[in-house]
């Protein structure tokens, strides 16, 4: 089964292929994630996916099985880390959409995407998957797709959330579904239970539960001590 | 001296610091880079940027100094990884310029931010850089920020270049200094004369001086065979 939904299960905290294997036992997980908006890949622009897999001979076979010459998936064996990352970055566009509709710059945006990449990384590690997999289709290609689209749902919803307006009001208005919006007091939990570092999570699920607004969190970013970067 | 210009020298192939070395061989050198466009940072809205210097206890002292409510600089001791990375990020935007120019998607523009990302990483350790230096403001947020951005001038200038335009003709229409156009010939021979695997850069190189085209070099990228990502 290739797995191609995003998201952690509210309650269990469980990934995908974690879902499946209590819903199929006897089926092979594969996870399917990468830069590809539905009308880019449907329109057969050019698409590189990352598509992971236990046995790395049967990946490479059904990798080259889905490939087209416009889609091209590319076989690799961390499933936690792709799960993970295909996750996360829904509530990474929540923040990016926010920093946009509260008028904070593109410059803030892009600082704001290499936190959420070493944020992601620490997630990953404590998961048990490969960080090194965050430099890679699944992980920086999605993440910077999904964070710099108005194309991306949840980029949409963020920049609702930036402007002011709660999460009933947008709801209200007709927004299209955000699956961020579902993922992210999941990730805070999970972050929670592993013991992760994990501000931006955080931030997000504060907004999403009005219980801080952006001009807060913003402030109190920028007014924390100057630490060193490495 | 605090280093701000991006870019190698022809003929050299020196970096800022190394020009400076040998115009001022007394100067302290320190390198500053990150997601800054001018006019955030001009407005005064949220920016977090790298200082890179030799002395640890200097660069933070120096990072205090030029930090204000709104402008962060965060120091680092990587000189080598922010140099390359601020020189290379604007061969990748006229890259990632000419994706969206010739119509080819966002899907496929991150997808080579992620292929960037990774050749990035090989030139920042060939030459004697830490990679992992990349994973922060001034490697992934400038990239992302120059690579996502039309305000961005390389990006600019990509695009007239996906669009089919010669340097010649864009030039001749009164466009803004790219400096990637002269980053991109040096960034080249750099590359050949450390042994790096490069194919972006080959293939801006390739396109700037007109001995390829878009179409053709995505066909090509498009074409090869499936190799896995990890």
């Amino acid at each position: 089964v290739v797995l191609s939904a995003k998201g952690l299960e509210t309650g269990t905290l469980d990934r995908q292929s974690e879902i499946l294997a209590d819903m199929a036992p006897d089926a092979v997980p594969y996870v399917l994630s990468g830069p590809s908006f539905a009308v880019d890949v449907a329109a057969g622009r050019p698409t590189a996916v990352t598509l992971a897999g236990d046995d790395a001979g049967d990946t490479s076979m059904l990798a080259a099985a889905l490939a087209g010459p416009s889609f091209r998936p590319y076989a690799a064996d961390d499933r936690i880390g792709v799960e993970i990352a295909g996750a996360l970055k829904n509530v990474y566009a929540l923040a990016c959409g926010a920093i946009e509709g509260a008028e904070l710059g593109a410059s803030a945006r892009s600082a704001l995407i290499a936190r959420a990449f070493a944020e992601m990384a620490r997630m990953v590690s404590a998961m048990g998957g490969s960080a090194s997999t965050l430099t890679g289709l699944a992980g920086l290609g999605d993440l910077t797709l999904t964070c710099t689209s108005v194309q991306s749902r949840n980029y949409q919803f963020g920049m609702a959330l930036g402007r002011g307006l709660s999460v009933e009001t947008i709801m209200a208005n007709g927004a299209k579904l955000a699956e961020g919006v579902s993922t992210t007091p999941v990730a805070d939990a999970l972050a929670r239970s592993l013991d992760v570092d994990a501000p931006l999570i955080q931030a997000v699920h504060a907004v999403l539960s009005g219980k801080a607004d952006i001009a807060t969190i913003v402030a109190g970013l920028m007014s924390r001590p100057l630490k060193r970067e490495d």
